[in-house]
């Protein structure tokens, strides 16, 4: 466990274990093991000096607490391990490890050692993610047709389809997935420059060598180094950023529709899952404070990278180390969040009775606006407004459900007796009806989103 | 002028002007003109009453300053500039006026008119931007040749081609236009959902109106309202933050080397520009300043943008009004800085000779790495490591150029003398000579950034 | 008015005057004429030329918005102003001229001029947050004895006191309003150190100048100068901040409470306040809602403060420009969320009788760790746990009020059955009886929180 | 070790282990015990049971990896380990284990569980930033008459003097440690409320009990609980980014100077420190890099702990848990860079040489304000003025020292020739006499800063 108990309570092993501090040594002697390959091959190191640094860049052979300390004085990771793996290869050859992290600087190995290890993050993102917007869009189908209150300002409103609600809920995540492929694309890439980012000790091979290296672990090729150019990767960290903010979304929605008071929907309970055993009528929506911690954490974060950026010259002085600092809290604070709502959706339990409650408690006043427009065909829109303005009123005052009001004051007025067909007017007040343009509108939404993924 | 002085005179007239109140007002009621007129176009409202409607959308007729006082009131922009509309169509139509914003709700007005200024903003950022990479581009292919120090972690490192610094700055700018391009392409899309966000008032021709006020507007139509689903408008300001991070650096760079004691670059000086009555030596570096404070604002903003995302069910409580109030001032901030360095840039002043003066300072220290790569041809890398660092240490101790104490040692080692070719070692320690990787390296970015623009 | 209408709209015209671009020139003309004043006390300039500079600093003499303009190409507001200063001095004494701005620099005025505005805005904040807190107070002394649900995460958990939740509420603003005046006796001191901030052109009389000035103008004499020692400065706006955060906490709160389906609270309403012509039931929380924007934005502009706080030498690059544009907008928005929750405050509605229907609707779950304890007094704690696991659960599965269950179980069950006051068992269901504890504690803070206003 | 290597490599290992999953969980039991046994005193449980509860207040005694893991299912960190802790108790006495935890919430255990901890990390800071002040304030006594360059907005300003500078950093550092100590005196306060804050559990022996514990953990007894009422702690938390913004400020300044082109100032060197094999000339400051890196992250951290402090009702969903996950690393964070600053000061290499180097270098352009109001006192103010400019041009173009240009001047000027001593105006282009001001403002500040810390 490498993360404090104030973090790690709020996400997962696996994802912390991706930035575990061996994971970023395997990283680099990753890299170094690449990048003496690709010289070899380039004819700029023997090919036995390659191969004796490959046979060393094995993580269990080095002492990773010791580096880390070792690093301080340094003032960076790389200096102390590249020491230790040229002391490991001169035991066995003296002249192959003068060949060791040849014509690369600390940064190459540490911004692609961070590279490989994001990758790796990524995955798992995209997995879980793809897991939850399937589940999402699977409760969009089934609930196309379930009255929901819509609220705005945090007050009820209107009546919409809770079909309409989850596939408002997919969509971003579905935009989250396309768009973290698309820039993990273009920043997944090699960083390979050498002392100041020109390759000069390699002489002309070094564009060779950096397209071997770059094929050999599988990152893109940089069109140049990007030392101190840091857009490409925090466009990277921010759209982890804006991931976890949709994921936010969906846990204060979640969460104001868990509210005991509304109990529309409530997170799945049971093996000592978000109980409390001094208050039984508790079920505390974990998953969704989880996720609401993340979005309450990553802004800053992303704000790090961007207030990063500025990095002097050729190497940045304390902003690069910053940056690299934030980065691995992002993916780790995100994919809690979003393990967490995968699970809040995989047993999410849904009343549809107690939205359908939830609704006539308003008395039928959320469809004043669709009685309003209906009269009006008769009696014009302003006498029609003025009219469910004094019918509405009444019905709040006599705590009467405004459709009794209505259909009451169209018999005894001569304006609209005869003129409106009654069982019309009262399907008017009816939730699965007041549904109808929400769920077609989500439907056809529901639609292109799974097209996209398939 | 409607931003404050601490603001305003870190920007410009022309950028302040487009989020200027009365703008503000403007592009809503473009929305409400344009509302009306799909809604006549497919029949949900009279012909006559869009065009009386249209006939009242004249920003001047409107106390804009009395809607700013109301709508503080009312918690919304849009309910007292639709009450003044609806009044002022009613004294030429009563039954007009019944059509106004019809099935329409305040945030579709309010985040429609945002993205009407949006879109204007860009378009001076886009231009600006253009001109700056362009203006970087040239200098890159004059200076691709001219030495200068790399200098790495605030300390001179080694010797690099003054045009790789242009490329250098300039591809993440190249970058920075490429993506607002493609994010303003999904983000600068039409708000229309009505009160819930469910089109529900218009029936079955919601969808219809939708596609006719976005085309009208230029706009791209949205898969559903975004209300509170901000992903893609979010996307569009981070974007902008990015690129204040991206000419951050740039300022970074240069603020550094205008240093006095450095002097390699200046900002153009002239008519009031950065000067000090009381101190003639002083020019001060005005446009880093701008860029510089820009970037130290931006990334705020944007988590600001991020931080409120988690927006209530169908429609937010404060984080909505957080998000845009946070919003102009993005990009007032950044296209302040992306002007002062554009200006910057047009009379940057180039010392190349203070750069060959800073290079020789150094004794020729930058150069040993490639001396000792030279010497390890003849006596091995272990043995020309040792070598290099003791007449490294001889030349810092006896204040000589190294060069001259590379090539004395060279004489009397008995391994080296004859074996090393001394002109072609002398070349080494030569700036030009020095700079050749870097320069090939920018050459070829040089090419594919140009070809990028074409 | 000078701020944007996105801001504008979420605050007030007396906060946004404060700032305005006149009341900024007109402070910085206070300090020029504050200075010649001592100088000359000093002997340093003669009484004559400071004379004439008091006569020319009337802010109605300048043009502002060509000052502002002027500002940008110099880099500083100071520039111009002192440029047209001194013009119009020479127009009426050519020599008095020579004596403006004597041995200052533009920090010097400008942060003076901020410090100026500061304490009026400060002003403005503890007067309007005194009236809060005292509202808050007296809600909390009339509602001690008012049982409301107490919720944790999202949950109602158990029943307390509405004075409680009153009272906590105010304590923090109570605080806030002592820090803010202990910090600001120490953060609005006097900026005068002239071009590198060691008073050097003033010779020994140096501070001296500095008293009489900080005297004159009612500010706190500094230390040393803080040109680039921005901390006290720094920790005044993190103040500004830390109120936003509680008032956020509150509006929160209420905003909770005033849902539609709890409905406990509500702010006031009339006078096209927060109303919705299309949704009759609705009431909107718009001061809660300003107040959230507020506290959405004002984190991210302390953090600006912050980030710009490592400035260089003796006077910022970009930095100390970026910390004085975030600052007006911390006041400003902290200002309008105090003042829309004052008056919200000031009309609360208060439904204690449906506070009694949301307490009744948990079926009395909330009492039973409260019974528990009464029945451990006979059976044991363990025992009684057990017991009253098994009766919350018959109580939820047969929809019956706990209390009711509890008394049946009482009556039937030989260990329990005449060792339990039944009356004394039903009275822990009691809200009132329930809220004690909390009263009590609200009883004593309440008590030392107005001692502490006295 | 337990935090990631990307930070751990930036600070120290005392600092880490402050946090460490082990400490807080002891942090936690030593509350239980507290609680336990000040329960007992009060007679609300038997002395037997707290005895019992006491004896298994072990930290070894518990799994901690499994605990961390539980506590993600359950949403806190308490619950689990208050299970651990009862049924180890229950295996010694069954009774017993009914009164561990007795009327308390997992929040009471895991506020004060960071208070426990971070009050040694407030130690840790104290001791460190004494010793870091101490050794500032004597390196400015034993500079008070070195002269160095000024610089303002990055250009060289006019002529100060070194321990003025060093007052400058140390002044901030002093506020700061008086203001952590004042605050925290404040913030490290017991947490002790039950489920919601109102103690309800232990009837009117609450207060009583609340009183005890504090005393026995040597905290400060709240005023009321802090469960969501977060002012006070995060003041504390900001203060400790206040600190980190100065010491930023400190490592910028140092950065600048040690620049190899100024080279004024330089870190210690030597044992791996900053030390770079094959650029010899290089000596990166990696105390900078530290300080500046924390700089650069603390500020988010700081409006992490803003943006959540509007936590819901008697307890916070997300919000809570997202502050107290961004805690830890603002101490660690500030810690390992005011560690490195000491570091860097205590064996600080200081040029003087080199700093009067660098003001010759600018030909004496740096003293002509001086030199302009001694000429004036002959021929006025304007007319010296103008003058100045003239010969300040000339010596710019003819590059040679302003000295020797103004007293040929003065020797051909007939209105100046005669009038001016010679020697006098000669005194003013000297370095040491212009350091004068600076000299003895920095030496008053010294004896009260020095004061202060007795």
């Amino acid at each position: 466990m490498s993360v404090l108990i104030f973090d790690s309570f709020l996400t997962t092993t696996e994802i912390i274990d991706v930035f575990d501090d061996a994971a970023v040594i395997e990283a680099m002697l990753q890299f170094e093991q690449a990048l003496a390959q690709a010289q070899a091959a380039e004819g700029i190191i023997p090919q036995a000096a390659a191969d004796q640094i490959s046979a060393h860049c094995n993580v269990r052979n080095y002492d990773i607490a010791a580096i880390v300390v070792a690093s301080r004085r340094a003032g960076s990771m790389a200096i102390p391990l590249v020491k230790e793996l040229t002391k490991a290869v001169a035991q066995a050859d003296k002249d192959a490890a003068t060949h060791v992290h040849w014509g690369s600087t600390s940064q190459d190995v540490i911004d692609t050692a961070a590279v490989l290890l994001t990758r790796r993050a990524l995955e798992l993102i995209d997995s879980t993610l793809l897991g939850l917007i399937r589940r999402l869009l699977d409760l969009a189908g089934q609930h196309l047709n379930t009255p929901v209150l819509a609220r705005t300002l945090m007050q009820p409103a209107q009546v919409t389809s809770l079909g309409f609600k989850f596939t408002g809920w997919a969509a971003p995540l579905v935009r989250a997935r396309t768009q973290l492929r698309t820039v993990a694309h273009r920043a997944l890439q090699l960083q390979l420059g050498g002392a100041v980012g020109t390759l000069a000790v390699m002489g002309n091979k070094g564009p060779a060598v950096v397209k071997r290296v770059a094929a050999e672990l599988g990152l893109a090729e940089p069109q140049s180094n990007w030392h101190t150019q840091r857009d490409e990767w925090v466009r990277l960290g921010l759209e982890v950023a804006v991931l976890a903010g949709s994921l936010g979304k969906i846990a204060k929605d979640l969460s104001l529709m868990a509210q005991g008071e509304i109990a529309e929907l409530a997170e799945p309970s049971g093996q000592g899952r978000g109980g409390s055993s001094a208050m039984p009528h508790k079920r505390n929506p974990v998953s969704c404070m989880i996720a609401l911690a993340a979005a309450g954490r990553t802004p800053q974060r992303a704000a790090a990278l961007l207030a990063n950026m500025p990095q002097e010259h050729e190497r940045g002085l304390g902003n690069w180390q910053a940056e690299l600092a934030e980065w691995p809290g992002l993916f780790i604070s995100a994919y809690g969040a979003l393990h967490a709502l995968r699970e809040a959706m995989d047993g999410l339990q849904i009343d549809s009775a107690r939205m359908l409650v939830n609704i006539e408690a308003l008395q039928g006043l959320v469809f004043a606006e669709a009685a309003s427009i209906h009269l009006a065909g008769v009696i014009g829109r302003p006498e029609a407004h003025r009219l469910m303005e004094e019918l509405t009123s009444q019905a709040v005052s006599s705590r009467q459900q405004l459709s009794a009001v209505v259909v009451a004051a169209v018999k005894t007025d001569a304006r609209l007796s005869g003129k409106i067909d009654l069982p019309t007017l009262e399907a008017l007040f009816d939730p699965v009806v007041a549904t109808a343009c929400a769920a077609n509108l989500a439907g056809a939404q529901l639609s292109s989103l799974q097209a996209s993924l398939a």
